[in-house]
C-alpha cells in the first residue's frame, strides 16, 4: 500500500531536540526519577506524535468494524453465526461491553457493518447508528477458496482508510479499533501464521470459547487452508484477501490512514493486533503510533506482541474483542497527557531535586 | 487490634446463595463466558462485599498519610528528608501526579499529616485542606531505638481508623490508601522481613532511586536493625511501633476500620501493602475486602503480593506512591461494576449463546 505515507517519529532533526525537551519536562516533574514507568514512555510517545511539549487527547473514537466469515460454517467457533449481527445490534442498543466502557471513559463509538450476513433495518429507537460500508455479506470459506477477492481486499482498505481520516478531520486525534465476526480468530491466526511464519499451532486458541476437542478441530481445518493458499510474509494483500476478514482488512486500511494523519493508534486484543501486523508489514513506521490496551487470554496474542516486540498496557485476561480492551486501556493513556500537562515541577514547587540530581558543589 | 471485627465473605449462607446470583448475572451478559477476566472476579468480589447484585461506588477517595523518619537521617533515601514537607504543600497545591490522576478519575483526596517534621501554616491559597493527625514531628531512627512507642502505635492506628470511619459515615463506599515519607521504603522493608519471616535482602529496594551502593548501605543498616529489635511475626503491633512509620501505622488502622465497615479498600504499591501486611496480620479476612491496584517497581513488592497470593490490577513499572497506583486502576473497578449494572443479558438483547451454553435436545 504505497499510498500511506507513515513517517517515522524519530529521524527528522527537529524531533530529537524536541524528544530531549519532553524527556526533560518529564524529568522535571515532582516525583522521582523514572517513577512514572509505562505512564512516562507513553507521554514522550504522544507528544512526539503531536510534535509539542503539551500534547491534547482530542475527541476519543473507537472504531467497531462487523464482518462474517464463511469459515464460520467449518465448526471453528463456540457461537452460531448469525450472533455477529444480534451483536452488531446489541452493540446499536447500547448493551455490548464495549457500549459500557466507551460511555465510562467518555469515547466516542462508531459501529460499521464492514461485511455482516445480515440487512440490517433503520431503527430510530437505537442509541447508535450503524455505518454501511458493506463489502458483501459475509466473507467465503477460506478452507475451500480466497475469503475475498483482491478487489474487495483493497476496497475493505480504502473505506477503512476513509473513515479513520473522517474523524481525523472531524477534530479527532486518538482512535482505537475493535472488531466483532463470528469466526474471525481464525482468520487472525491464518494471518498470523502466514505474516510472521510461525507453525499454525502456535497462532490458534480458544476464540470465544472452544475446548479441547474444539481447538485440535480448528487447528486442523487452518492448518490445511494455509497449506492450500501458498503464501509467504511478502504477500501481505493476497494473505488478507484469502483469509480475510471484510472487518479486519478494513481495520488495516483504517490504522494506515490514521497513523499517516498522525493519530494516536489504541489497539486492542488478538484480531486488531493482526489486522495491525499487516498494515506494520506495509508501513513498519505505524508502531510508532501505536499503544496496545491489553495482552488478550487468546494465548497466541502474546505471542504476536512479542513479534512485534511491544508491550500492551493491560494484562487481564480480557479476550472479548469490541475494542473493549481499548476503551479500558484509554484512561492510562489520559494520565500519561495530563501528567505531563498539569504536574509541577520540581522548581515551580518548590520540592528539593533527589541529591544524585544536585549539582555537586566545588570546595 | 480485637477491636476491628471483619467478617469474611463467604460464609454465611446467604452469601452463597448471593454468589450464585452473581456469577449467573455475570454469565448471562452478552460476552463469552469469562471473557472480561479480572473484571469478572471485581465484579463478584463487590458485589458480595456491599451484599446486593448491583453494587455501586459511592463517593471515591483517596486517604495520603505523610510522615517522617529518623532512618532518613542514615542515608537511605535519595532524597532529603525535608521533601516530605514539600510534597505534602504539593499535594496541598494540587500539583502532584496524585492530585493529576484523582482529579482526573473523580476521586476525592485526603492529605493527612500523620507525623511529618514540620509546622505548616494555614494558607487560604491552597485548593485541599491538610487534616491535622500528627502523632509527632517524624519518627525516632529505628536504627538505634524503636520509631514509636506502643502508645504512639495504638494512637496511630485509632486515628487511621477514626479517618477512614468518618469517610465511610460521610458516604463512602471504596476507599483507597497511598503515603508520602522519605525513608518510608526502609520501615516497609522492614516490616516485610519480620512480618513474613523472609531475609531483609529479598526486601529491600531502589526506593526513590539509590543506587547499587546505595541499596548496600541500606540493607546493612536495616539488617542491624531487624536483628537489633528481635521481633517475629506475631509482635505485629510491636513490629509496627519499632520500625514505623506513623503514616504506615495510621494507614494499617484506616485499612482494618474500612473493612470492618465493608468498604472496599483499593491498596496502592509497596509501602501501602507493607500497612496491609499488618493488617492482614491482626486480622486475615481482610483480604476479602481488598484490591490491589498495581505491582511496583520497587522489586519486593512482587514478592510481597505473592507473599499474600494477590494478583495486582496494573503493572506499570510504577514507584511512585501517593496513592498514585489506586487512583490509575480505579477506572477499571468502575468497568467492573458498569458491566454488571448495564450490560445487556443475552436474552435482553436476543443474542444467541455459545453452542455449549444450549440445552441439549431430545431426539
Amino acid at each position: 500500500m504505497n499510498q500511506f505515507k507513515i513517517s517515522p517519529l524519530n529521524s527528522p532533526l527537529e524531533s530529537i531536540a524536541l524528544q530531549a525537551s519532553l524527556l526533560q519536562k518529564i524529568q522535571q516533574k515532582t516525583k522521582p526519577l523514572g517513577a512514572l514507568g509505562e505512564l512516562e514512555n507513553l507521554a514522550l510517545q504522544i507528544g512526539l506524535i503531536q510534535n509539542k511539549l503539551t500534547p491534547q487527547l482530542k475527541n476519543p473514537t473507537i472504531l467497531v468494524f462487523a464482518a462474517d466469515h464463511g469459515i464460520a460454517n467449518q465448526g471453528v467457533s463456540a457461537f452460531p453465526q448469525a450472533v455477529t449481527a444480534q451483536m452488531v445490534i446489541n452493540f446499536l442498543q447500547g448493551g455490548a461491553a464495549i457500549n459500557v466502557f466507551a460511555k465510562q471513559n467518555n469515547i466516542a463509538l462508531r459501529v460499521i457493518d464492514a461485511g455482516v450476513n445480515h440487512t440490517f433495518a433503520p431503527d430510530v429507537h437505537l442509541i447508535n447508528t450503524l455505518i454501511d460500508a458493506k463489502i458483501d455479506y459475509g466473507t467465503r470459506n477460506f478452507s475451500i477458496e480466497p475469503a475475498m477477492s483482491l478487489t474487495q481486499c483493497e476496497q475493505a482498505i480504502a473505506k477503512g482508510a476513509a473513515l479513520a481520516k473522517a474523524e481525523i478531520d472531524n477534530g479527532c486525534n486518538v482512535l482505537g479499533f475493535g472488531e466483532m465476526g463470528i469466526g474471525n480468530t481464525s482468520s487472525a491466526s491464518c494471518l498470523m501464521s502466514v505474516l510472521c511464519a510461525m507453525p499454525v499451532e502456535q497462532c490458534v486458541g480458544r476464540g470465544t470459547g472452544l475446548d479441547d476437542a474444539g481447538v485440535a478441530h480448528k487447528t486442523a481445518i487452518l492448518k490445511q487452508a494455509i497449506q492450500q493458499h501458498a503464501l509467504d510474509e511478502q504477500d501481505v494483500i493476497q494473505t488478507l484477501a484469502a483469509f480475510g476478514g471484510f472487518e479486519i482488512a478494513m481495520m488495516t486500511g483504517a490504522m494506515l490512514s490514521a497513523a499517516e494523519h498522525k493519530s494516536l493508534l489504541i489497539i486492542d486484543g488478538f484480531i486488531a493486533t493482526a489486522a495491525l501486523l499487516a498494515a506494520y508489514k506495509l508501513q513498519p513506521n505505524i508502531l510508532d503510533y501505536c499503544v496496545f490496551a491489553h495482552c488478550s487470554n487468546e494465548t497466541a496474542h502474546r505471542q504476536m506482541l512479542d513479534y512485534l516486540k511491544v508491550k500492551p498496557l493491560l494484562n487481564l485476561n480480557l479476550r472479548l474483542g469490541e475494542g473493549s480492551g481499548a476503551a479500558l486501556a484509554y484512561p492510562l493513556i489520559e494520565a500519561a497527557v495530563n501528567f505531563l500537562n498539569e504536574m509541577a515541577s520540581f522548581a515551580s514547587a518548590g520540592v528539593s531535586e533527589s541529591v544524585a540530581s544536585q549539582p555537586e558543589k566545588t570546595t
